[in-house]
């Protein structure tokens, strides 16, 4: 599976001086994950420049059986996008934006362009691409629909699978699969695009999306607040999602989340006068009319006379809405401290988040007493980010036994162990614990009929055996 | 491909007297199409009870090579539901609510279901199922998801696909995949329930699935707009869009296709004063805040100012919103006369529809001149049913001649020959004039990959070659 001096030679031929590169200081920052967790190798980076010249590429590739790992921004989390010997694959010189059409509120854009060139060519038409993530001045199209991203506003507009009307992919044979029609409806056959969405790029590279455009929000509100509880934050979610249309956003954060972003990241305030055990932040937005915010004042007035809510905070300007995001958006980091930890990317039912988050903790403490559980996430789709680290000052910490403790947790609640950020390689072996036989014996069965020499990406999510 | 005596003596023995039928007169009704145009035979008709039975069955056919055509509601449009000698099954005992979670926003149930069955679960706990369509009395769960169907209020919430949370499926060999989860987010590997939504039952049998629930809605707003031109109805659908919050339902009608209405069905009544060229029935629903209204009819008037529309009236009534809808259901019935005509269920890019309309009418009457165009449809999805009628007392008419045209018409504009009936047997052969040859080859892959012996649905869609 690795690449004969021969191929090289017919890909830089192929692909030209601009096209190619063998620089080691050129590839090196393209083989180092970027939290620095894993390291790889490649004896070849490919830059191609148009869709023909991928599908060339990969079928000199096929040909010869060599690997390629393809790779968008490099801001995955489970290793995916690390080459380790095999040919490596970057779109970034194909970011052109094809068409753009505000009346069919449709975008064909290149798989290497970011989400970021994406939002900007949107609201260049007074449009938008509805997904939001903290790295989306990094992460490409391609790497987005391989990996179906998520982000903090799938609970109104779906995770990136939801924002694709076409693609355009190189099959593992060098075909090239046209399927960029950016159509609401189109029911003639097996919606071939479904397969490579979410696929880690195991099946073919994306070369280019259709993509939907959403109306520019013309008001938005947003909010911080303050809960005694778990079920306290779930009542609260149903109150709003029922009596005020238009939530976005429903993230929750415990204590020790905001403790240590407080600690840890310079510049954050508290949001509220008091400390509680669960802060919610809620974003709405609506187009066109106004009233948006009398609307969430009354539901959250009448959440605080039920007794539901401890305290909240709306924000009366850009500045506040900025500063309560930037809060939320520092959790990651306020706990990154190079202590001991176990992180998972859970996902439960909505209705089950507060006994999970109970669960957790609990066993957390049993595996590893003292624990710190840092919990936070997107909790209207019922995804938490739970990081439990160990005890201050501890150097001993079980962490695979916590890691597969937390994972049978949310599988038994009916959960995901990897609600946002995919397999890769980091995941594997802990999938083939929870997932059911019959679909990983179907995985297997799919990926061997499109991809039957297991070249593309071979060591993540799902082999040819 | 056929069954043998053996194994209908098997089939019996396995579902009991209660879960099969041999008998003509029980059988009879299942082999119609609904409008008539198709008649069917079978030797047996299967009405298994459980997942499990389903399974047996599937695996005893398997065995035997003996073909299997799944129905559900026999609601279907393009024969994809009426056997010719292949085993018929028919889920209609298998039509439980499994779970019901409204702080899930969650419900599993069987395939055998009706979506009405489905609304009145949802409506139970305060929920609904957001997908509204004429036959949801009889259609059931399994085929309106094998189907993909569509309906009326896609703008807003998508197809039947979006609706999807998890699937329990028995494939074509008689293993049973389970992947019921009813997660918002599960990036666990290939997302395999969308192979089978869609897929017209040719990959195997759907027997249950967990569908999101969405909240009640508190208000609605239910609108009639006379308009002179298509194009000003798209000018119209995008500031409803952006102006007023929560469309979730822009239908187009044409003079002609509320003529015929008029004409045929009785107690209907023309919506407005005048008769204009084109009307817009819009739908607007919004949860908890109210001012729904007052923002609609300032959109409306800012509309009349600029001369975009003619006339526009708000139902103030639930017996209005009614008469508005019922104008709109009734316009299939409408021309359903008998005479000759050829039907079709285009998408084309939503910007492209008034140029689709406009070309439409052009290249009928050149083929036929003096040709009734009805024209009504999902404008907000691009979406058109259009029919070409013989003129008044013709008898000759060059319906295939029509039909060709005007799918190359939508095609050259990057739209679908069947955006929500499917492709079922009726359009196999137009099928493969439009898609991509490696689209094609793709499809055959997948179905001899999943399906090798060709034993699921035969007939519909695409084959094993």
């Amino acid at each position: 599976m690795t690449a004969s001096t021969a191929l090289l030679k017919s890909l830089e031929t192929l692909l030209g001086p601009e096209g190619h590169s063998t620089d080691p200081d050129v590839i090196a920052p393209k083989l180092v994950e970027w939290r620095g967790r894993y390291r790889g190798t490649t004896p070849f980076l490919a830059k191609p420049r148009t869709t023909q010249e991928v599908a060339q590429l990969v079928r000199l590739c096929a040909q010869a059986g060599a690997a390629i790992t393809p790779q968008g921004g490099n801001t995955g989390l489970v290793a995916g996008q690390i080459p380790d010997g095999e040919i490596l694959l970057s779109l970034e010189r194909m970011r052109a934006v094809r068409a753009l059409s505000p009346l069919n509120d449709s975008m064909v854009i290149e798989a290497g362009a970011t989400l970021h060139e994406a939002h900007v060519a949107a609201e260049g038409v007074n449009r938008r691409v509805p997904l939001s993530l903290a790295s989306q001045g990094s992460a490409t199209i391609g790497g987005l629909i391989s990996t179906n991203a998520g982000g903090v506003h799938v609970m109104r507009h779906g995770m990136m699978r939801e924002q694709v009307l076409g693609l355009e992919v190189v099959l593992p044979d060098g075909r090239v699969l046209c399927a960029l029609d950016a159509l609401r409806k189109n029911n003639t056959g097996y919606d071939l695009k479904q397969m490579f969405i979410g696929a880690e790029g195991t099946l073919g590279v994306i070369t280019a999306a259709a993509l939907k455009l959403s109306p520019a929000v013309t008001s938005r509100v947003v909010a911080v607040v303050g809960l005694a509880s778990a079920d306290a934050a779930l009542a609260l979610f149903h109150r709003a999602r029922h009596r005020a249309d238009g939530l976005c956003a429903f993230e929750l954060m415990n204590r020790q989340s905001i403790a240590m972003a407080l600690k840890n990241v310079p510049g954050l305030r508290e949001p509220l006068a008091i400390a509680p055990p669960f802060t919610a932040l809620l974003e709405f937005e609506r187009c066109g009319s106004n009233g948006l915010e009398e609307g969430i004042e009354a539901m959250l007035a009448e959440a605080m006379d039920d007794g539901d809510i401890l305290d909240a905070a709306i924000a009366h300007s850009k500045a506040q809405e900025d500063a309560f995001w930037k809060l939320r958006e520092s959790l990651s980091a306020g706990h990154r401290t190079g202590e001991p930890q176990a992180n998972h990317d859970i996902a439960v039912p909505v209705s089950e988040t507060p006994t999970f988050l109970e669960a957790a903790q609990r066993e957390a403490q049993a595996l590893s007493p003292g624990a710190r559980i840092v919990a936070f996430g997107h909790m209207g789709d019922g995804n938490i980010h739970l990081t439990v680290m160990a005890p201050e000052g501890a150097i001993e910490f079980p962490r695979e036994a916590v890691l597969r403790r937390m994972h049978d947790l949310a599988a038994g609640m009916g959960g995901s162990i990897s609600a946002e950020h995919g397999i890769g390689v980091e995941r594997r072996e802990e999938l083939t614990r929870f997932k059911d036989a019959t679909a990983m014996a179907m995985m297997r069965t799919l990926k061997a009929a499109l991809d039957p020499h297991g070249i593309m990406n071979p060591r993540a999510l799902v082999s040819v055996e």
